[in-house]
């Protein structure tokens, strides 16, 4: 199974595409170069894609907006399911009332501000307001100062019994050029849950309410089967452990988190293994 | 919050209820007494109502017999929605030839057979079909010796780069009388995990997959939404945690694993609320 | 063993006295009340007394001068026993040459400094001078812009494989007043660890190297048994812990970290068993 | 570095020399062939040499004499020291009276026994001495039935508050021949700690207590600096790891748990670097 295997061959065997975005297509430079083939292939075949991404720090109108700056106008925002979206799911279906506190953006908290509920920054919670903070979400690294506000979250969460949420399990993200990484929200919140001794509700691959999300909107259109759909990302312990336990077929790509040098190793020592592997999601 | 809640005025508000099993609608002695009254008065008020069980030892029919035992007739096996049912469709999904090696009862294995993969227990695994093994199950902690088939396993699991599947997230089960448990399968799972490094496939609440599951099985009937349904349980971390994080309302009872006591307190510490308390299941 | 020791009684029945600094001797008002008369005691009862506490963010010098300011003029830099000194050790035995970066105040790396090494700030590691860093040590959670220099720390980790030390155990260390906690560089090291996947060397209690430090000190002055030493501190996972496990009896007060109402349940839970309970260290 | 390392250069250059025992002086075949020479070169040049091993499972006598049968006659029991060693110490000191429960044969427990308390196998605990057990030890994982003991651990520790004990940190050890490996008493323990929730106490490398021990007994003879003391093992998180922490420098051979191929990524993935590598502990 470890010789690769014939991209476009792979991806005529399924009805439904599920990609992952970062390192299937796109990095740090714009599009992964060729991949606005295979998307314009899968639309000559009447197929149907879905880009599913554990990204919490913008709504699906302005990830769409991303794409289409780097050349992929063809993602409607329709065709985007983010791990934001079921923070969002969760706050509507079990919030009803009072404060949501943040770590973000003011972006960030935009879409989940449409909720109706009050959204404010860590920053902006004190001893006259914290006794109406009903959840703390946790959307991205950037908008706040680490020292202050990662203190003043790890107080709120002492002091407040609500659930705390994370929409991204990654640890870190890779930055432009040199191999470096910088910590991600994911990281951050591995930390406040070592210190504090609670769990957050994490949201996001490998959780398979990102692929319950992202299927019943297809059973919404169409009947379909599992067996129809097939999950496509760079990462073994989100994109493909995660399209493995609900039950999908699953495709590894090389040109991200896993490199072709290590891709042997990586499989062996995780147990988790992919139905297929291709050098990337492009048809040669 | 933690003055307890009218059971009756609480399930009066949805359309749905999900019931965990033990703790909840049986213990060691039998049913908890009261229970079939409630179950009674949902079918009077034309409410459907499912178990929602951690049980990958034994299949929906076999579990609805062990109701019916203990004077719960009416829990047809149509209404048992179990982690072993998410074990069987991963089987059925993702592994399609070869043997699937299980720790485990003949009965547990019985079950999982009916997929048409050749099942075979741990201990009948050796050097002549190991090649042929593409998947290993952690069905019940009986019906096998320990130190022999645990030692197999962890060498099976070594040597196959397979998937590992786990339906059960219990660490220990209660045992009759006196207060003592037994070590559960998924403590054996825990125990594997950190010796091989890899980790096991875990089925069974807090997953979504189980809720997922049993909405799914709702909604080929008629159109309900997570607003309409009810989670009910006794485990704060499995079923209030699981519960909550697909979106449903959560009622904690007092007649398993959260003793009354201790309820405030493991509430606090995890940061795990429950919607209700109630003491019991039990209508006054 | 639930009800409380008369501490006078239990520190008469030993020759050597260790203890812990912060929720012991001292909180953030001061000194505890009446602790000076403790350590007069000792002394006219010509009993040694140390000092052994997880710090890495001062000198002993710098350490003394802080108790002496409020009101302990007895405690002698050479009573007091630090992590810091355990991580100044390991950097004189095992690193020879080039950059010792670190995280912390300028004042923590003076202390590190005289070990004859080369040290310099996280935020002073540039492409010019990582190939010659060949320690990293955390010793304080304040001197430093957390974004920049936590995300600074973790790519030097993933790029140079050398020894990462921090010389503090605790996640947390209590403010001043409204019982909110900041983040120590014991938990700021816990994050970095899961994020790059290495474990840290960690110094500081419950470490049995810390006592053997402190133990060997005083068989230079003169020939000791542990069953001649008493360890009293404020916390079961460290000073307690530590002390059983190095042998040591062991005497917890209730004047920091356990409060009085969680004492016996903290001890169930933990399985961490003192020798002696006593309200505070302070004779009657 | 990653280059070899001669191994008769490098222990020239120390006046005491640390083995540990599996995997450098002996495998499952016996002894590493040529390792006899290397021993009766130490001893021509008046360097002295101890075994130190985490192995609770016998006296250092009968580990003595397990050296003997292989050929390794000038292994006297006076250089041994084994983890099993500092349990004992452990309960000299701190369990004074009533019973000491253990898993493992009976051999194991004949050492234990000689501290003077009542030793008696888990499965001779029951209702009318349970609360007399002051300490349980893991020893080994053979000698007893582990459905039946295991599962009694658990209870005994649910219903007993006392220290635990455990004294070696391996959780697995190679078994004879096909590449097969044996559950170790260390990966029970972890089992048993996760399942009760409460941390046992660890003795065996990487701890600093394996090392101060060994270091207390030569410095009883003559004066000697951690400078002077080169570890040499085939482990890198309890050998390399724990010399490394304690001070010392460490040598990894290949002849055990580090393959020759395996070596440099490993050591890059842990972040633990030996002093030297060699590719055994034989002179050329």
């Amino acid at each position: 199974m470890l010789q690769h295997d014939d991209f476009k061959s792979a991806i005529d065997k399924y009805k439904i595409i599920f990609f992952d975005a970062f390192g299937v297509l796109k990095n740090y430079n714009g599009c992964v170069p060729g991949v606005e083939r295979t998307l314009e292939y899968l639309s000559q075949q009447q197929k149907e894609y879905y880009i599913v991404t554990n990204d919490a720090s913008r709504s699906p109108m302005a990830l769409a907006e991303s794409f289409h700056k780097i050349g992929l106008d063809m993602i409607s925002h329709d065709r985007i399911i983010s791990s934001g979206m079921l923070a969002k799911e969760y706050l509507d279906l079990k919030v009803s009332e009072g404060i949501v506190a943040y770590l973000g953006t003011l972006n960030s908290a935009h879409y989940i501000d449409s909720s109706g509920l009050h959204t404010l920054p860590v920053s902006a919670i004190n001893s006259a307001n914290i006794d109406q903070v009903n959840a703390l979400v946790l959307l991205d690294d950037e908008g706040y100062n680490w020292f202050d506000d990662l203190n003043k979250t790890v107080n709120i969460l002492r002091k407040r019994t609500i659930p705390a949420i994370v929409a991204n399990t990654d640890h870190t993200y890779p930055l432009t050029g040199n191999n470096d990484v910088s910590i991600a929200i994911g990281g951050i919140a591995t930390m406040i849950e070592s210190i504090i001794g609670k769990k957050f509700i994490r949201f996001g691959k490998p959780d398979s309410q990102m692929f319950m999300f992202a299927y019943d909107l297809i059973r919404e259109k169409k009947p379909v089967s599992k067996k129809d759909i097939l999950m496509i990302g760079d990462t073994l312990h989100t994109d493909i452990m995660g399209g493995n336990k609900f039950g999908l077929d699953t495709l590894l790509v090389l040109t991200g988190n896993t490199l072709p040098d290590d891709a042997e190793t990586r499989i062996k020592t995780t147990g988790i293994v992919p139905t297929y592997i291709c050098h990337s999601a492009v048809i040669d």
